[in-house]
């Protein structure tokens, strides 16, 4: 027989499967010998056979019943016993915290008789039928399914007709007058009477909590959070203790460290005479914890001490619930405790220095989604800031800008110079225009998942989401929020990692971070100035940066197209370039010169000209890039987007010439000819069309010149003395006989200029692995590359059939409110479909060519979850933008101690 | 020690890997005692150690040395021999055969000497000396690498000088000078005087055989020919016998029944006192065979003993080279011979009949491209026709029109319901529109691998090219040819099939091997009328497509849309509908109704009732397919293509508006709303976008509508007895959770309906694998999918990142140029990355369940390879265009067998 029921001294908080987090947690905290009020748990597998049979499993009723007579032995009360009834609460744990998605019902035990005995016991009848009025409520609304709005109401017409603000004001007479109102709308909704029998009681309180599970606002969390419907819940059935029993009565919230700054010492709140929902009620103000020793020096020198030894036992910053009653010290419940991202630094390395953890582990502790919190500008602490209101943060940063309501303000304010948010209801599609031009977005509706909060993620756009007390009038153009008004032009700020809205300009500043990590410890030590916190914090950041340093085996390189952003990686710690795009180099004032290659004839003298003071211009390029690099890998990629994007647009020269045609105006000859060229350049899905090693073998020149350049800058540098170290890599590439065409087309340049420069140098020749067919032939293509480099962006593209620039606005918002993915596969890499191409392009590559060299460059290479999986997949190194270096090397050493 | 070197009478007919095509055949006709010159064959073995070494391995000189001894010792000459020399011939002969691509020498043994030595033996000076010359000339230029258009141009003027128009013309005199003036070529361009060891020539000619693998030209057609570099040729050295002895000499190249027709019966030329290149040189007429039982019975009589004996040996039609030298037949060559697509038909019945070969090895004989070929009209074989010039045979089918030189002519013909052949010197991808415009297209340059023919293959257009003796001068809009000059709007015809082209309308008529495909055996010999040879073929055909249907595993399925095509389908044999795009079923006189649902706002009165008539006209549409197909399965892919395909094109209406502003005119509201739509829907990669369930998943009511309408036509019709079977596919899928929530909403509407009807009816739900996720994730879409339908079009362009519109007549012909592929991998499955992912699909997918329906539906289906991989990888069918129905039919009997 399977045991399903599991008393608090049976289990200990490795047992989360089974028990869930609170029931392992408190069984951990009794195995420890704290003081917890006697309960049990009934675990998973009861809930999982509940589901499964639609019904409670026969075998958990007796053994409720003998885990029943436990506690009621230990406590020496009994259930629905009418001179001292036991009460008990009813909970759900989940393995995985579900705050507020599943049921929880107080005061199981009380009934008519029961109420009266807890009175007498309690000596506070007010007290007791308060407790009884609670449990009607919360029993009626989650166990019997009735309106929850019936029983509040009726307490608010009892109020009212008394003329009392407050719960507490009620009489014990009161009370029990709204106690029968209760009851009777049980009877009215349910056509039974609220049951009077405890056991019965508790009994439908442990089904209802199976039942929660399968809620629909459950399973919509559950598929958001990515939790598997399969877990099932555990139910925690715990002697009830009460913090409101008189003022030496009393509850409270503590955590052992600062959750917000990581300042080292106990910190909390505690309410005397008071219920844990009192303090969430907000009823009277709490008192920090160290009131407590005033208030009960006793209770508050158990609690220090029981701090101490739960934080040494959990080895981390631990959150703690406690309730005393009469005096009584008494656990309810612990958990390791969430914390800011400075927070986490700092506690990890303070626990380093208490011995309690490794080096290792405190890397392990801290992310690097918490690094780049820590980076963002920030508004500056010390301003006056007028808050507006709060909502949810869903894209980090700090944008302040005057007030736009559409995208034709948004894109006129950019045009101009002019900052701006944009503020919608909500936005959609349409409105990505204004996205792009605001430097923020605001919505009154919408959560995480919403379309703005997915695509200002995606765009690295603060954003604001969920202000539901904005009234947005976009016609009018104003913005109501209380008594405030704001309109169009009105100047608002907006904190995308707080969800703070401001009204008015707030100064921003750069964070002292960034300038650790950009220039050194004591220049970030310096920028923190006198605040002992922050530059605490840097000397954090600094040791397990460095540890991350030591122990990664991931090298980090950046996507960089020119010398200051070069310059800018190498500051956050790049060990090399992984893409250099050299398409922007063909932009700007060079786009002229790319115009006359496209448009002249093939072997045109105008054509070569052009060409020739391209290859020259380029050769610049490289030479100023390499130099900057000196001695660090640089990977080069050949021209790779369709030539045409160098070219105006067709339909907007299309009605350029047809309108002044229309006007009778004459159209020039070289507008003509660019309009012919145009058009047959044109391409249905350029994405898929002629472009990459498609253009390379196609024009044969065109990487010639690229390469040329780029062998010709390498070895002037080593003439001088440098150490350049080109790597040149071909995009799109499908086929092995692509990839060997160009190779050998480069071997060539490459053995004719080493031989007029007269000194040797190494290129490493490579490809770009994007496409699915290359990861599907890599043992072919490793034949003929040195290198590849997964460019995760178009193998995400080619894998899901994804136009980036046509789905990530439209569908994605949908697909995750649909849970057909929990998060953009531009952001983390699909691991299912295009984390399988990767693999499969890894073991074909190394099973021809053992030593191939492997990267990535795609956006991917900056993202946590999938820089562990390219860490564990076998890749040499990531390539990401500068700003995310910092994010690559700590994530690259945390990996690397997660998965020894 | 490798044996290197193999008497003709040490292997046989299957040792084509050591020996090559013709040394393996001249083995087998040794064994079989019939008279081939003595001779031996060097293995490929050896070549391959030759291109190993770089150098002739040491062992095979004493080898050659050997087998040499046994040849003089047989024909009692030596090599060499001043009185009475052995002469032999040193030619190529590789596993495939590949004409004109590697090197032959003959009469090696001739010097100084021995060239007065054969004149005397043969008793003809002329000879003699004509063999020397041809001799130091064929050696000048293979083995010595010199240009042989020295030695062409002393010929000419030495025939110039003496007045004569032909080589026999050339007096021995003359011919002894014109060897002095060949030698005298070698030592200018070598140093050194021309060899005149007889051994040492012929260890140069075979190392010369072995070089000549690997020029740039025989890579190039390995490339294509898909033929590996690493086989290496086979050298065959054999005594020369000479059919330009005398009158009792001769040569002749002869079929063992007629390879034009199959008409049984043998079938050949003759040309006595002669040598083969004079056949070819084409300097006398040919006489037929028969005649040489005139000129000499004896060896006519043997002659048809010895093919009566290889037929029967080889069980095929054979092709034989032979030669006799003073009343003597020799035997030259052998092998199964190439023949038309009727004689291949025809053929292998009447072997069946003959009982050579079994009906299964019959339909192996066969291929389903010669069966298209017998499908397509051809031009009235009785009318007059006016031959203007004969080229190469591209794309088949015949194609009358006027002449057209450009793009704008050619759209113009096809505005007027004018048809027309697009002349071009070459096609380039700009001439794409005017390809498409016209009937078919004629170059004057260019292989059957050129743009125009890769282009027009893909098109399904007739295709002439490189028909080189014509002038086309675009400018002045005529063609020269020889003295006759057409001019723009000229009518003419081409064969695709033979590469003639005619002048003046030739009349086309339809194939009556289509008659008796669509309309049944007797119908087909109806058409066929008097022709018997025809009625015969129709009668093979019809024996050996109703035994590929007996053997065959793979359904055949049809792509259809309308009741008309799906019966056509029928008539050729479809066993159901395998492809029903509905999105044609929204195009015509109903885009009014679909603009309206896209334009509406969501669940306006407008939209719903736009939506509601849409419905009801889809239910008519599905009814009547459903009924026309009564029993056969109906597959219904939900709509896929993006919505903005049902509206205006953006350019074209960003200019109308802008045209019609600039002019002052009123644009209406109707249009500036349609503009606005048109922009907003506007996608940059449209292939990659908002399209299939993606659609399905945005737009709720959407698929609704179709699957309502499906599922209540196929209730009615069960209700009036009918057995229709609807399956319902979803396009596009990349995530199970995609296909979950189609299939959740597609199980909702058929369990209602089926209520409202009140009859039972199972309708299988299944996805399209097109996407490499979906592919990828197989094992999980399997559980909710009753069948995978592989679009392997999409799947293609999103494997190799081909937009199809966009490479196929830009890209392609480049890249079959340069060998990326043998041939478009839209036309055959690319089984090497396309072909993976659809094993990967099928693994995984029966994996998860073991009786799901596989079925593929891109244009493969049609296609032989591609149909012969999805028999191999497991698929239960293939779907494909009516007209390739009987091909598929065909095909998926062959591999039934061959993979036996």
């Amino acid at each position: 027989m399977v045991k399903y029921v599991y008393d608090f001294s049976e289990g200990d908080k490795e047992m989360r499967d089974l028990l869930g987090g609170k029931g392992a947690n408190l069984a951990e905290m009794t195995k420890l010998g704290l003081p917890v009020p006697p309960g049990f748990t009934i675990s998973t597998d009861a809930c999982r056979e509940y589901l499964r049979l639609g019904d409670v499993p026969q075998d958990l009723v007796p053994e409720v019943t003998k885990h029943l007579r436990n506690v009621e032995d230990v406590i020496g009360r009994k259930l629905g016993d009418p001179k001292n009834p036991l009460l008990v609460s009813v909970r759900s744990g989940a393995k995985f915290s579900m705050p507020g998605m599943m049921d929880t019902v107080l005061n199981i035990g009380l009934n008519d008789e029961s109420v009266l005995g807890l009175a007498e016991v309690a000596d506070n009848e007010r007290f007791a039928w308060d407790s009884y009025r609670r449990l009607i409520q919360m029993f009626g609304d989650t166990v019997l399914g009735i309106d929850g709005a019936l029983f509040g109401d009726a307490l608010d017409h009892m109020k009212e007709d008394r003329g009392v603000t407050f719960d507490h004001e009620l009489t014990p007479e009161d009370l029990k007058e709204l106690v029968d109102q209760f009851k009777k709308i049980v009877k009215d909704a349910t056509g039974d009477d609220f049951p009077q029998d405890p056991r019965e009681q508790l009994d439908l309180g442990i089904e209802a909590v199976f039942k929660s599970w399968n809620t629909e606002r459950a399973k919509i969390y559950r598929r958001r959070e990515r939790i598997s419907d399969d877990l099932g819940t555990a139910v925690n059935v715990q002697t009830m203790v009460f913090g409101n029993m008189g003022e030496d009565s009393g509850t409270g919230v503590c955590f052992t460290r600062d959750p917000s700054t990581g300042h080292s010492g106990v910190y909390g709140d505690i309410l005397m005479n008071a219920q844990g929902e009192d303090v969430v009620a907000g009823i009277r103000n709490t008192e920090p914890l160290v009131q407590l020793g005033e208030h009960d020096k006793k209770s508050y020198e158990e609690l220090l001490a029981i701090m101490e030894k739960l934080e040494t036992h959990y080895r981390d910053l631990c959150d703690i619930e406690f309730t005393i009653e009469r005096g009584k010290l008494w656990m309810l419940q612990t958990r390791v405790g969430k914390r800011t991202a400075a927070a986490a630094f700092r506690v990890a390395t303070q626990l380093v220095d208490e011995k309690l953890i490794t080096i290792d582990e405190a890397l392990t502790r801290v992310t690097g989604e918490q690094l780049t919190q820590l980076m963002f500008p920030q508004f500056d602490a010390s301003a006056e800031k007028k808050l507006l209101t709060r909502a949810m943060a869903a894209s980090p940063g700090a944008a302040v800008g005057e007030l736009v309501f559409n995208n034709e303000d948004a894109e006129a304010a950019a045009a101009d110079g002019r900052k701006c948010i944009l503020i919608r209801r909500e936005t959609n599609p349409d409105d990505l225009p204004g996205m792009v031009a605001a430097e923020g977005v605001l919505t009154a509706r919408g959560g995480k998942t919403s379309h703005a909060a997915v695509v200002a993620r995606g765009m690295g756009k603060t954003c604001v989401v969920g202000a539901d007390d904005l009234k947005v009038d976009a016609v009018a153009k104003t913005v109501e929020c209380g008594d405030v008004t704001l309109k169009a032009g009105d100047i608002v700020a907006i904190d995308g990692s707080t969800g703070e809205v401001f009204i008015g300009d707030v100064p921003v500043t750069d964070s002292a971070v960034t300038t650790y990590l950009t220039e050194g410890l004591e220049a970030g030590i310096e920028a923190a100035g006198d605040d002992e916190m922050l530059a605490d914090l840097i000397k954090s950041v600094d040791r397990l940066l460095t540890h991350a340093d030591e122990v990664r085996r991931l090298r980090v390189r950046t996507n960089s197209d020119t010398p200051e952003d070069a310059t800018r990686a190498l500051e956050f710690g790049a060990e090399g370039i992984g893409l250099c795009r050299t398409e922007h180099m063909f932009l700007g004032d060079r786009r002229p010169l790319i115009e006359r290659v496209i448009l002249s004839e093939i072997n045109s003298d105008d054509r070569e000209e052009a060409l020739h003071s391209l290859e020259e211009l380029q050769r610049t390029d490289f030479e100023n890039l390499l130099r900057a690099m000196d001695g660090k890998p640089v990977t080069v990629r050949l021209i790779d987007p369709p030539l045409h994007e160098f070219l105006p647009d067709l339909t907007k020269l299309e009605v350029k010439v047809a309108v002044a045609q229309a006007k009778g105006e004459k159209v020039s000859e070289d507008e003509l000819k660019m309009l012919d060229a145009v058009r047959r350049m044109h391409e249905t899905n350029p994405m898929l069309g002629t472009r990459g090693v498609r253009l390379g073998i196609l024009l044969p020149g065109l990487f010639s010149l690229q390469i040329r350049a780029l062998v010709q800058a390498s070895l002037k540098l080593k003439k001088e003395g440098l150490d350049p170290k080109a790597e040149i890599m071909v995009p799109l590439v499908g086929s092995v006989r692509e990839m060997a065409l160009i190779r050998h087309e480069a071997e060539d340049i490459i053995k004719a200029e080493t031989e007029v420069a007269g000194v040797e140098q190494d290129f490493l020749i490579g490809c770009m692995v994007e496409l699915p067919r290359a990861a599907l032939t890599a043992d072919e293509l490793a034949q003929e590359a040195d290198f590849f480099s997964f460019g995760t962006n178009d193998l995400t593209q080619t894998t899901w059939g994804f136009s980036r620039d046509d789905v990530e606005g439209t569908i994605f918002p949908t697909y995750i409110q649909e849970s057909v993915f929990g998060v953009s596969p531009f952001e983390t890499i699909d691991q299912d479909g295009v984390g399988k191409m990767v693999q499969e392009g890894v073991k074909r590559g190394l099973s021809t060519k053992e030593n191939l060299k492997l990267g990535i460059c795609g956006e991917h290479g900056g993202d946590p979850d999938s820089i562990h999986f390219f860490h564990r997949v076998g890749l040499d190194y990531v390539s990401c933008s500068p700003f995310r270096v910092p994010v690559a090397r700590l994530e690259a050493g945390r990996i690397a101690i997660l998965d020894k």
